[in-house]
């Protein structure tokens, strides 16, 4: 079952937005069934909105929009889509009581807000219970299109509790299973050639997409069937061949995030946890701080900048930060044993490098960036050249970082 | 001049990833003058691309598409616009040089990955220096089509560094001139309110927009006309108005983030500092460490998120902890003297807050977060409450500590 999505709004197309309504939408539609094909953002003009709207229409049995329908003259979805559906605007004394509901405590009604109650005359009106935009449901020759306020927890709520329930029980729907397994130490191309065989006997019901991001690819497997239960043995059956081929390489089957993972095996072996950044700047604790509930595992990190803070905070020695420079493997293995230490951590990670765009020399040109990963006595060190910009240079060093650590807690 | 983005990617319309470079390049191609019209995402299907693309190319003289472009066979964009403008793949000696020096030290080369050395044969090929996967710069009818990589750092590099500045010199642009005055301690309808005579007296060549974001609110005006020094002069003029109404509110005009007037200020007045973090994580330091040339002022941070590295490493008193709690302003102001103390800084900030989801109380709520900036032996501190979600709590905590630090800075 086919779905479009049309967003709606000026905001979206001068980049002031970002649209972040279509993507969770296709995750929660996916999840139930529903394919969407195609997301096309317009502006606040009619002609424009009546274009998408008409050959969406033509290609897909649902289309489902967001935005364009606040109290203000830019927002004009409602009277588009009356003129599209050769219908009116009409009073609804339901929909001004929940307005009504909604505004009480926090604004007087004003004319503007009192607009918001006429809605189109044939269509099903859903009151939006957490907001004063209500939805449309339009049907036309079989097909369905639903209108949505734009503000995200409007939107969701409404998804959620009026919108994919309806849509499920007025089409019948084939199972959907996605599995996603996250992967390390192959590049995009090498995966590929290391799984032709196996992507090559892959039953027809399965899908399978790679999606690289920073020295990771997830893998994910669809499948689609009448028997969800059927479906989902093949795909795990498809995941175990996967582990044959890949072993330790895959690092996980629950599509979460590096920094989860970390967490959930410190927490399995109840480690704790410290970091020591010079180039990253912080950009590691940021990333393990973004988990819940890390002050399990995470007791902090010293961002020594200068080599005074490495030697004072880190116990860096002089000796080794004079001989062999800030950026080094010996610098950096000490600032991983300074963190265990001064932080008092059963493991740590250590980064140390040239992020640029200054500050590079021939010897060790802007890019280069040593990291170490120690668990206890193991110390496991990464050098990373090429340079790819300052921003990139951070976040690769941050997720090998990540990587290493993986590996030592592994 | 318009333009239309195409994104490609089952990713994309699954919800797997959030498409965020059509905004971002909505935003850099309206600061040139160009203006984009409509945002279409679809999935990796001959097809559905093909679609696409004549729709665009009928509609606006410039088509920007991303994505589709790995070595893996679900990449398929290459191909497709081979096929579109009836022309086929050849060999790039060049390209292929490029593919050698990014993969270099990294993986070995393989037939995938010396597949994306294969080029449009009629079109601009220009090399991506940031990735393997070069871009193809089309003309037909006097119309362009250029297809970037997907990945958005590959994006960003090469469309600022190639395809914006191509573009303004292929086609004939009214001069177009941008100021953005940031502004602080104005929620956006309050600010609205106190320039609406000021907005109302705006000649017709200038647009106002306001672009709110966590704290600040960023007032852009762009002027439009065939004489950029008419065009500069006018709009500098509004903007000498604008100081007169807001004062010391406007914090900069050249559109720098914060974390960089931060840097400018520390310089000029040669400062050093140093952040002390327990619920930002790091991520004030990774803000301030992201501008070049950081090092100059920067010294390092304390992450501290267990009180035992509080206490040890920015020598926040037991008596302290245990008596107001580690959320309190009395031991954020111990921190933030910690940090000047542990790390030989003149200036620091210091947060001690809930992000939550747990670890909130009656007393101290989740979203109650303590921050302090000091200078010397002053001390300014501010208490933040409401609960956004995590993510959010922290977000809004590390630019209320820039802002508390830019406020004793200047």
């Amino acid at each position: 079952m086919f779905v479009e999505i049309i967003t709606i709004g000026d905001e979206l197309l001068i980049g002031q937005v970002i649209d972040t309504n279509s993507a969770w939408m296709g995750k929660q539609l996916n999840n139930v069934g529903f394919e969407v094909i195609r997301v096309t953002s317009v502006r606040d003009r009619e002609d424009e909105i009546l274009e998408a709207v008409d050959a969406a229409m033509k290609r897909v049995d649902v289309v489902l929009m967001t935005g364009g329908l606040g109290p203000t003259k830019d927002d004009i979805t409602k009277y588009t889509l009356c003129k599209y559906f050769g219908t009116e605007l009409v009073f609804s004394e339901e929909v001004f009581e929940n307005i009504k509901r909604i505004l009480a405590n926090r604004i007087t009604m004003n004319p503007l807000n009192k607009a918001q109650a006429l809605v189109p005359k044939d269509c099903t009106v859903i009151n939006n219970k957490v907001g004063t935009a209500s939805v449309s449901w339009f049907e036309k020759n079989g097909k369905v299109l639903v209108s949505m306020p734009g503000v995200p927890q409007e939107m969701k709520y409404n998804m959620s509790e009026e919108v994919i329930p309806r849509l499920c029980s007025r089409f019948k729907m084939q199972a959907i299973v996605h599995k996603t397994y996250t992967v390390k130490n192959y590049p995009e191309s090498a995966l590929a050639i290391a799984l032709t065989d196996w992507e090559n006997q892959l039953p027809e019901c399965i899908k399978l997409a790679y999606l690289p991001k920073s020295g990771i690819v997830r893998l994910r497997l669809t499948g689609r069937g009448n028997n969800e239960d059927d479906i989902r043995n093949i795909v795990l059956r498809e995941g175990i061949k996967l582990y044959d081929i890949l072993g330790e390489n895959v690092l996980d089957e629950n599509d979460i995030p590096l920094e989860e993972i970390i967490g959930k095996l410190l927490k399995e072996q109840k480690l704790t946890l410290s970091t020591a950044e010079s180039c990253t700047g912080g950009n590691i604790a940021a990333r393990i701080t973004s988990v819940p509930g890390c002050s399990a595992y995470f007791k902090g990190s010293v961002v020594a900048y200068s080599n005074e803070v490495k030697n004072e905070l880190l116990q860096v020695s002089e000796d080794a930060l004079n001989r062999y420079g800030a950026v080094s493997e010996e610098v950096v293995k000490e600032m991983v044993k300074g963190a265990m230490n001064s932080l008092k951590t059963d493991c740590a990670v250590a980064v140390s490098g040239i992020a640029g765009p200054d500050g590079g020399t021939a010897e060790k040109p802007v890019g280069t960036v040593w990291i170490a990963a120690a668990y206890g006595k193991t110390i496991q060190t990464l050098k990373q050249s090429v340079d790819f910009g300052r921003e990139l240079n951070i976040e690769r060093a941050t997720n090998n970082a990540l990587l290493l650590l993986q590996e030592i807690l592994k």
